[in-house]
């Protein structure tokens, strides 16, 4: 059984030499606020829920990427209102977000 | 069928207020020494194998840590020579390191 029942990764990584980055799309508030909102929904810690920030996860063009695991299931994302989504279906309720998915 | 075969994430979070963290023991040394390695053997992108930086992955007091999915394994380890056993072993060959399981 795993560790955390989903453990999600967003890139967070920052360019600066204008090539195409996650962290030119508000990753890092992005998951600031998905953090936030898991543990208010008190889904956040061991056999529940896991967000958290990572390296360029190079998909660098099809970014802004998070990725789900065990279920490696990858998406992007615009804002809270994605964000919210891909926690609502596919984080809480096991439901994958098709229209979001890379 | 996952992006990354194996999708590995370090832990190197390194914490200033004295509590245990895997940055204070080499974690980025020896996520770059693992990730050199896996390009020297021609199994880094994607079907293959992808070796990440992650932020605190909340299990410090077993710290260092990484964890491969979408397997769902997690290990500590020492030196290059535990990293060398997780590479050959587990990643490249598919058999889990149980003496380094967490």
């Amino acid at each position: 059984m795993s560790y955390y029942q989903k453990h999600v990764f967003f890139c967070i990584n920052q360019r600066d030499d204008g090539a195409p980055c996650c962290g030119n799309h508000n990753a890092q508030e992005m998951r600031n606020y998905a953090k936030k909102r898991i543990k208010s929904l008190n889904f956040n810690g061991r056999g529940k829920i896991r967000v958290n920030n990572a390296g360029c996860m190079d998909r660098c063009g099809e970014g802004p990427v998070l990725v789900v695991y065990p279920d490696a299931v990858w998406y992007t994302y615009v804002d809270r209102e994605d964000i919210d989504e891909i926690i609502d279906s596919h984080l809480v309720s096991g439901v994958p977000v098709e229209r979001l998915k890379i």
